[in-house]
């Protein structure tokens, strides 16, 4: 029965960013059979949101032909912090009005049939899906940085996840400057405050209402996006902005500093770098981010492999269906 | 006969530092039965060093009632580039003409009538030590910074030392200033480029040849030392000199961003505090080291706890003893 079962199953996966949720419906070899893509409700709370997800998972399952009740399971990657056992999602800073604890696991369930809904952290189901099935597949550590709104990161030691007492990974806040910017967490000098996009976009406000040019709100408007995406910082480089260029540089050169601080740490084998922006951005400024940490790893003479996320944009709903594999 | 011969059986240990020599003898138990001390030769070359080791081992043996050929095996622990199955170190910076690689085990064993001689990195086997017999008894995961010449550090995950593809643990290289000030290894901005003692050094010399008012060189002379030892900046600490002061708090700060980047990546339960100044300077300084790791504490509602290792100045003796348990 159970074998039955297993050789049958189709399951879902949702990655919840502060910008998109995206869905996936796979087979039991992890391959795609149905996918969807929503934006992230900017208004309401943490029911709507959970509303628009469930819609989401649904318009998956639709388009690799069966019923979100067909589904044995689904799991959801989330920001914020995650109780598993619980289903529940507290301070989730990048989501509409969830700064308290909300079930979010019962409320997807309810909506689609009582399927089971599991939850796992958004970097940590990335970073399994890519040691699984992605770019990491082989690499005894890894350190997988995820660039886009904030930057995560997921350390896999000897084929397994580290989490240490529940929290670790959180590389963004690795201080690559003493006294330094402010970061949208409060603190100073943390490589986000210089490479999250959430802080680029802060960053280049504050400067072209200094009296800068730069096209990049302009670019915003004209795609009628809610805030600068990986897609408008990329169109403005393009373009050579000039303000564009200098932040996205600044960000570079933070992530190669504080990769490199990691590694001289860590000594893993293996790099991966995801993301929104990172995806987006990709082999050259892959190429650019191992340039930057150079000047700063110990062992320079065998810098890691620095490499790109194998997954794409799937990567993260991917790792989430993983959960309830 | 193996578990009679172990019964019987005391084991030699050396920590090889830029300043001493510290040897132990100790039991099964790992109790000290018999140390010396000596300091590391400033001039010569590796051989000069590897006699004086065997010389300070000597010593211990005779405290312990003991002769050298009677060891069970002797463990060293050393900086540089070490290969533990060749049994010889290179690079070792702090050592007097030491850039070549030098076959230090068996220099050493042939002067101490053909006892097994084991190479370890002296920060990792003093990291094993507190974690095996000292402060780091019982903690899951733990790091280790050895403040001293420069800055070291070991990783503990999961109770075992993680080496990574065999150099991790260079916490005293993660970059706490982004174009900061130049660190002895070379590179900028390094958590040791303020906190290694050497360094501290390097920037008292400067500032005061530029003028500014120090005790600290007068102590020197006046206790016939080559160096600012920890006990001189003690000292000047205690006497409230101005540059000292300003001198350590740098250094303080830069330990504690420096390890904050270190939790918030890891999430380790204990951070552990040796090296020369560590001890030297002690809870008063675990403590501010603590206040400065706060503020870049990504989880700073539940800080790791922080503790002196408890071995003292024996730990890394101790620790390389271990090589040969």
């Amino acid at each position: 029965m159970h074998h039955y079962a297993a050789a049958m199953s189709v399951r879902g996966g949702i990655d919840l960013g502060g910008t998109k949720i995206q869905t996936v419906v796979v087979d039991d070899d992890n391959r795609v059979l149905g996918e969807a893509r929503h934006p992230t409700p900017t208004e309401g709370g943490p029911a709507d949101v959970a509303a628009a997800m469930a819609t989401a998972i649904g318009e998956a399952a639709g388009a690799a032909g069966v019923a979100t009740s067909e589904l044995a399971g689904v799991g959801v990657g989330s920001p914020g912090a995650i109780d598993a056992a619980a289903g529940t999602v507290g301070q989730a800073r990048n989501l509409p009005d969830w700064e308290g604890v909300f079930p979010l696991a019962d409320a997807i369930s309810r909506a689609i049939g009582g399927v089971t809904v599991k939850l796992g952290n958004d970097v940590s189901v990335a970073t399994d899906a890519e040691v699984q099935l992605g770019a990491g597949v082989g690499a005894r550590s890894l350190l997988g940085v995820f660039w886009g709104t904030g930057v995560g990161g997921g350390v896999i030691l000897d084929g397994v996840r580290w989490d240490g007492e529940g929290a670790a990974g959180e590389i963004g806040h690795m201080v690559v400057k003493q006294g330094g910017r402010k970061c949208p967490c409060g603190r100073h000098g943390c490589m986000e405050a210089y490479a999250g996009r959430g802080a680029m976009e802060a960053t280049a406000r504050k400067r072209h209402e200094a009296g800068e040019k730069t096209d990049l709100f302009h670019l915003m408007k004209k795609h009628d996006r809610p805030r600068l995406t990986s897609g408008i910082w990329s169109r403005a480089l393009a373009a050579g902005d000039r303000l564009a260029t200098e932040i996205v540089d600044e960000a570079v050169e933070a992530l190669g500093t504080g990769v490199a601080s990691a590694v001289n740490l860590l000594d893993v084998e293996v790099v991966l770098i995801g993301g929104g922006l990172g995806l987006r951005l990709g082999e050259e400024y892959r190429d650019r981010i191992l340039a930057a940490m150079m000047p700063h790893l110990f062992n320079d003479d065998r810098p890691p492999a620095v490499r790109l996320a194998a997954l794409g944009d799937l990567g993260g709903a991917v790792g989430a269906a993983l959960l309830v594999a």
